[in-house]
């Protein structure tokens, strides 16, 4: 191997020329209506007045990763947002996708487009709407994972340790201890599972032996081929045709068969089937902001524990989620409720109930009212 | 007397030259924000796309009295758009109050002003900012009401048969049944009384012995006025002084005496004191309109007994009122909530807590924030 890898230095910096960021950025979830719509999905929000959860994601991997060495992979629906939103990348390593398949497909395409530029490459995937209370840790669990990857031909995914019984996530089921880096440990990999029932979710949680997993894969981009070879190799064949046409043919090869690619996970597709798996379990403080009630648990409330995004007042009113920054609101005696409203809709809903905002924007696409979805 | 009465001609029709109506539109309520305003008060609401309850008011007596011979008390602040509500009755009997001063300054106004153009005068007194959903009853009651006031110096008040034992209005303690016209009973009055208790107002409507006060008196001007002079002498001094005045000298009394008067209703001043009062019994559909669970209560309901003004879509969601007129609204999982929006501000409001909505208006008044108040 010829990484130049330096452990230790400077505690979470990756050093090393090989290393590169593929950041997924195709997602098209519907749970945040009024404010997602079809060409501004979850990780063009910004939730709390700042940077939209795609940028925060950049800047997160700032001095770990540079931007010349960062990968995106997009939709052409949202391509040109996408490149503001990270003006930084080169314009050429923001692929789009001419359909959304997932994230195996998303993965393999980056790892042909950076194995061509780099054959000893290291892949640091990150999903582009997740939120991280805690960077510092982040970036040493990215450096962890690194050093192992350069080490060995092995994959590496970064799981966060539990704090409740969640059945909205994946687990991953852990074997032995095999290494520490600094204080994170790093596992060896039983399995992935899907996400549990209740009973399930809570004897996870209390065996200490599971971690959540949050789409965080570190890995040689050789290793991704090799393993899509193998147990995709329909899927690698396609991809390496796209990845070998280069220049303006790849785009055409890429619109041509890329929707003709298996709309599979990366979960499903590799990481239950692979062997020598390693987890870094950390604590990121992490959410992968799956509704506006994951929203209101990340926000800072008032003593009533209500939070606001936006100017008004509360009477006798509890635990509501109000985003409305250009109306002043006005709550009177009313109980954990989300409140959001955009340019042209407001959405009314019970916090409890807010799994189900994405039936809304189902029910405007099937009666087609175009403005609103 | 000289009235040109004519009972039981065409059922219900008023056809004296002598009857006036008094329509009382000087109220700047607050229950209703955020639709109303400082400028906007509820009798300039139209809650269901239709005239306001003040243009109702005076097209509730078309036919019955004309335009001609209504007039109209408000406040300078509204003055304007109550010229505009009701275009048919001569600005010059639209009397500007300088001064909010409560419902006696403002029917002892309006009395010695129509004495001076017609001594035989009746006056017919309506509340602008009431719901009558039975206007043919209404009609009837006032024909039996006015022929009770032109055939002796009687005080007639209309009340309203109690259908709950509510704690929100007035009552109107029967005597003995006096007289009958038509379908509608005639009682003497024993007495008025304040908003009772939740017990007091159980026994009220249970004994059959009460009516509402819903602010609906007849009498002639002559014995308002006579009334006023026994039981409010400074008040009827100070009135005098105004209407004697005639003309330009008038507005200008007006605006330097009224303010002076005691700010005091109609109820206080004259009902609790005065003998002869005659009520007639009848059920008009009526409503005070006094919240946002008022309007709920008659506004039109889908299945799940949501009202809406304006577009959107339900999920799980029942027995709320969204008025929102240029919004779309969409519900997730709520149930017994107001929600009114305004092109400024939105109000999302407990049902039970409609009451209580006049709170947030005067906490605007008191951080003085201008444009929402």
């Amino acid at each position: 191997m010829s990484l130049a890898w330096k452990p230790g230095q400077s505690g979470s910096r990756v050093d090393s020329e090989h290393v590169f960021a593929v950041i997924l950025a195709g997602g098209s979830g519907t749970r945040f209506w009024p404010l997602s719509r079809r060409a501004r999905p979850k990780q063009l929000l910004d939730f709390w007045g700042g940077p939209s959860l795609l940028a925060q994601t950049a800047r997160r991997i700032q001095g770990l990763i540079s931007p010349e060495r960062t990968y995106v992979v997009t939709n052409s629906l949202i391509h040109e947002s996408v490149r503001r939103n990270l003006a930084d990348v080169p314009a050429v390593q923001i692929l789009a996708e001419p359909a959304s398949r997932n994230t195996a497909p998303a993965i393999g395409l980056a790892a042909f487009e950076i194995a061509r530029r780099d054959p000893e490459a290291i892949m640091v995937v990150l999903p582009s709407d997740h939120f991280i209370t805690k960077p510092g840790v982040f970036r040493q669990a990215v450096t962890a994972a690194c050093e192992l990857a350069c080490n060995e031909p092995v994959s590496v995914v970064i799981g966060i340790t539990p704090s409740r019984p969640e059945t909205g996530y994946g687990y991953i089921r852990l074997a032995q201890q095999v290494a520490r880096r600094g204080r994170l440990a790093v596992y060896a990999v039983r399995k992935f599972t899907e996400k549990p029932g209740a009973a399930a979710a809570r004897r996870y949680v209390q065996s200490g032996q599971y971690l959540w997993n949050a789409g965080l894969f570190i890995w040689r981009a050789s290793t991704v081929i090799r393993h899509l070879e193998r147990f995709q190799p329909r899927m690698a064949a396609t991809l390496r045709r796209i990845s070998d046409a280069g220049g303006i043919r790849a785009v055409r090869e890429l619109n041509r068969f890329y929707p003709r690619l298996d709309n599979i996970s990366i979960d499903y597709a590799l990481m239950e089937k692979i062997p020598a798996i390693y987890a870094v379990a950390a604590d990121l403080g992490w959410s992968d902001v799956g509704s506006w009630a994951a929203v209101f648990d990340l926000s800072r409330k008032d003593a009533d524990g209500n939070s606001r995004s936006g100017p008004g007042l509360s009477i006798d009113s509890r635990r509501n989620m109000v985003y409305a920054p250009e109306k002043f609101v006005a709550l009177v005696g009313v109980e954990n409720l989300v409140i959001v409203e955009s340019h042209d809709a407001l959405l009314v809903c019970s916090q409890d109930r807010s799994q189900d905002v994405g039936k809304v924007a189902r029910e405007l696409e099937s009666r087609r009212m175009t403005p609103l979805i």
